[in-house]
């Protein structure tokens, strides 16, 4: 038999893909691949202080927060880390709220730091009850962190961030958020949902590089961290660090990650102009067309709940049978279309298909499902792709 | 009703669209792109004197031919225009094959400068018999110069550009033809079919920019250009301002456009590294997924018979009472995808898919499937369109 | 002795330059190199019409002038070519003005439009005396069309334009200006000078990239093609083809150069947003600096007097015994600035030295002042290179 | 008085510099500014994995070293912190050779991790004596980890790291070099000094952007850390983590900076290509010419002796009676040059020019000598800035 050399080859893999609709690092916009090729400038020159001041500004706008924005030189999950070590005190109570591997994986990082752990976990395919964490509360009123994952990746599931949020205000505790994969796609902020540091990152769904953190954090954080006698300072995990480096008067503590930083302010510049509202609204769609697609097919979600599935990333339950890997691979080599397996403990038991940036577009969802259904076929399954597409397509057509 | 904002809106089209489809300019690679950003270098340092020698000898190796390619500063039409100044003198008996807009479209040009034309016209969804040509010659053996649109885009349609090459090399006369959107998206090149012109760019199968053509031009026609005492000199119509252009220590007639030469500079090392065989196939396997998804959809193909319909092109009919315009409106609205209209006497009649470059790979099969589809149901039509992405990707699974 | 591999090495040509200080193309601001790398879109796409719509309106605006801009797809050598062929007809008397050598190539293609030509000439180092274009009015009042170059860039002089102009429209006739290389550097627009078509483009003082040309075109010159039957027509030498191809909802006659058409638009946003004031006065004193700092070193300057040397370009007589390709070579070779030689009749007897967009800033007055003493001194000249650049830097603490 | 709104105006630290000369992050290369907007692929993806393997081979080529390089997805100072977190054992006895801020520096890291230190501290406009280091030895056999700033950035000076490295070998003990600013610039590799943790990045000499560290662990190194039993661990501050993430078949601990990854391919591309001895020489050059002008202009250097002065970056000392932020900005102001301050300990005492990457070719000798001179005889000084230049030529003219 002929050697075949298309993407649909053994080699397909040496390729670059062509559709990339993983649960990020995302293909990012083009103008923000441009941004990233902008002059590198100097950190100590005035025009680059500037700069990054107006930028901390911006991400505070697109947060909708008042306070510039802290940036991190690093991708949001070291940024994580280093919250853990700034903010938690070695005399703190710590809430861990584990919906999905990040959620859990953030009590082994407080564990370094903190005085103690309640943990509330739930099957990763479920949510947070917050009325679970009213009742944790109740238990042990001296909870002084809460960390909840907003959307845990591997999971593709959504956690109540607002009504866990005014529960903890009320405590008095500080709340971290994690909203790296969720924030730019879904109506999420700051102020919201009461959180004292609000993690994201351009990488996701603004359609950004990775690289590079932006962080809200509030009055109340930062006089945490100042008590915290085992804040870290001049380190990589110190928030202090950089807390006066948007001032265009102040030192970095080291030179920031220039390019990301370009890109960052062309990320914002994307969700600022095309609207927060109009961005959420197209990654709804698309998740919800790529579930109608998916289901069509036969094929589960592994959400327990739709309700509960994040609008940036649909996980898709593996059918029995089938390695998770051989689905990725081949729709990768089939059409070029790339997915994310699970992580750890979702590790072979589900796919996910983002919906983030650039993909969070409704032509994607038929592509996504016209991907997976085929790979699956592909793998010896009878399925349904035409059914799938025109399931996506008839929820497209609704709007 | 609420206003929606994603690329369904009203005003969907002043958003960038997502997938291009074209017939050309296409959406170039992104290594394209990041070469056009190359510093400009002055044209007459020895660096960028250099490079362009470099560059003429890289074209004539992706068009399998010899002498270094003669590059003109225009998109290819006003280079076939130039062609026909140049070339066509007020001696010349021309043969013009016209089996679409762009080749009953080369006589209007011929007419300026030649003292005769021969036309072989056949219906705009045909294609030129070798044969009749054969039979022009024995009519009028003085004809000495024949056009050929290898592929008439308009129509999507392709001549057989050999067996007529053969043709008129026996008898002695001279060949100009215009590979603009086949050459790199199928197996055609001067030498094989005996072009004395022959004329191609980096926008449409290479997958680049417009704004630069590349062509070759045998000794023949070079000789035939000097003798033609109304060739243009010290002009854009003239090929022979450039004929010496590519050497190092010759100077250019005026400035070259340096981004769009550095554009072609990758569009030629992406198509001689991934190898020409693998470009033309998933250029087919494409264009035969798409046609399958069509037919399968119930809609009918331009071309009399498919065997003459481009790998590089798919025109569809328009349906009885609809409007071509709506149709690519719709598709842009409800998916963001861009088809082309048809040209001049096709406008109105047929919509065309491009397959080239970037989006010569079978996934976008997939895509212009669904998206032609949901814009006939969009205006009312009854399609099938899961029927069509499944017979589409039988195509593909059969490679 | 041991090879040398610097840019200092016998094949230092075969590097990039450092600095390009030529007449043209220069080195392009970063940020147009970013904006060539945009997408390509498709030019029926109404999301790239509006763009084009956009732009052409744009350019008016730096022209400061009311109609949209007409804009061509090549550089300006064959705009201004396009512009003899469309607006001179066979009845028209021109009154060519050539005070260097593209006026001087101005005839010769008026030569194959016109009735008949009227010529001034004055030696290449000296400018058009508006008195001289009165006193050939009057000798002549059936001049019907006048072309002048308002910044001969081979010779790197300036001519009045806008007395001329004055002139011009008090007979009557129409006025040709070519400001390629002085627009953007000076203070010089179409409406100014009376000019009926204004030709520039973006590849000098914008500093842009070469391949495209914008232009205002006056109602009376558009009149006045119309008129002529011999103005070309679906040709490249055709204006009329894009007289309405600015409007959204017209097509475009051939394809646009997309990305050079996204560098102009860069290069227009920068020019406005520095404000054309500020960008003349930069052009302006690097000027000045650079020649008090060649006049140090005891060389001569081209032009006859000071006051007619242009703002964006110096011209310096090459010393007696030295040729002019060795110091540029030189200057290349030692310290990889790169400089502009004459152009027939002025080569061998000039160097230029561009000031034009990026490099018009007075830091590259003493780069240049620099590098060309130290090319004269490697060729045997005694030159006191540090006198120079005092003289520069003198000029530049005056501000 | 006018308001002059050139570069030299009053809010000109609002324009973009021109010419950066500072001591990193310098001005990067435009193809490496190219390679940052290519295309951000999956970190799972197959194309990417191999892709960062084969970079981290081509580190490894770069610094001569055989196994794959050891990437840290921050900018070179994080990777020296977590170099300490990770290699440095609560039982281990640091030698810290302290010739500058940056060696100074490094004691306070250790001191989180180590048992005990002995630190040898020399003014910081000296380095540090091998003989002393071997003093140290003799006194103290239980160092188990010496660090050594090879160019103390703050200072632009040069320490003997093969001397000392041998004698640190001798002694069994582990080897810190950091190299972040001089590998790239001069004969500095991770063997021939025996570094058992070399660290660099390509934000220096090589021309990129920070945001990346690329270092060579030694088996040695690694069999160290992995018997520290406070090596951290899924951390940003473990090498650890990172130790296999260059295996294709590896996943990643977190996600890689993608643009800088793609940044530093093409740094190393342009390293490898031009040829290490070559770039070695233009650094070395620019570094002396620069010196010589300094000289002649009648300032002193920072080096207490030229032979250790760095030929990357040079240390010019503060005239008595300036601040030397007012130098800087007077510098930017008159001619849009960007020098580098001192930091903490040689804050205010000396200003630094930077010959790295981009700028460490000659040429920039004139341009910094011209706009050092400029500057303080805009604050007053008597400076002969012609003489400065001269003098850089003459070492130039020598090669």
């Amino acid at each position: 038999m002929a050697k075949k050399t298309t993407a649909r080859s053994k080699d397909a893999s040496l390729k670059e893909p062509l559709i990339t609709l993983s649960a990020g690092p995302v293909a990012a916009y083009p103008r923000i691949l441009q941004a990233m090729a902008r002059p590198v400038q100097y950190d100590y020159d005035p025009w680059f202080q500037q700069f990054y001041e107006d930028l901390t500004k911006k991400a505070a706008k697109a947060m909708r927060t008042r306070a510039p924005a802290l940036i991190l030189q690093c991708e949001p999950a070291p940024a994580i880390e280093a919250t853990a070590a700034s903010l938690i005190s070695p005399n703190d109570v710590v809430l861990n709220l584990a919906s999905g591997v990040y959620g859990k994986g953030f009590g082994y990082w407080s564990a370094r730091y903190h005085k103690e752990m309640v943990e509330i976990e739930v099957p990763f395919n479920e949510s947070i009850d917050a009325a679970v964490v009213k009742a944790a509360f109740k238990k042990r009123p001296d909870i002084k962190v809460v960390s909840l994952v907003h959307h845990d990746t591997p999971s593709g599931t959504i956690n109540p961030a607002r009504e866990i949020g005014r529960i903890v205000r009320d405590h008095d505790a500080l709340l971290i958020v994690d909203a790296v994969s969720s924030f730019g796609g879904m109506d999420i902020h700051p102020d919201d949902c009461f959180a004292d540091v609000f993690i994201t990152g351009p990488g996701k769904c603004l359609g950004g590089a990775p690289g590079v953190t932006f962080m809200a954090v509030s009055d109340r954080a930062w006089r945490h961290i100042k008590k915290n006698p085992k804040a870290p300072f001049a380190s990589i995990l110190s928030l202090s660090d950089w807390k006066d480096a948007w001032r265009k008067d102040k030192p970095f503590p080291f030179t920031p990650s220039v390019a990301d930083i370009n890109g960052l302010d062309a990320a914002l510049d994307i969700y600022l102009e095309e609207g927060a509202e109009n961005v959420w609204r197209r990654h709804a769609l698309t998740a919800k067309a790529t579930r109608a697609g998916i289901k069509a097919m036969g094929l589960a979600l592994w959400a327990k709940t739709e309700a509960i599935a994040s609008p940036t990333c649909t996980a898709v339950k593996v059918p029995d049978g089938i390695k998770d890997s051989d689905i990725i691979a081949a729709a990768r080599a089939e059409l070029g279309v790339v997915f994310s397996s699970g992580r750890d403990q979702t590790k072979g038991k589900l796919i996910r298909i983002g919906h983030m940036g650039p993909v969070a577009e409704p032509v994607y969802a038929t592509v996504a499902v016209t991907a997976f259904g085929t790979a699956l076929r592909k793998l010896g399954k009878k399925i349904d792709v035409g059914a799938g597409v025109e399931a996506a397509l008839a929820v497209i057509a609704k709007g």
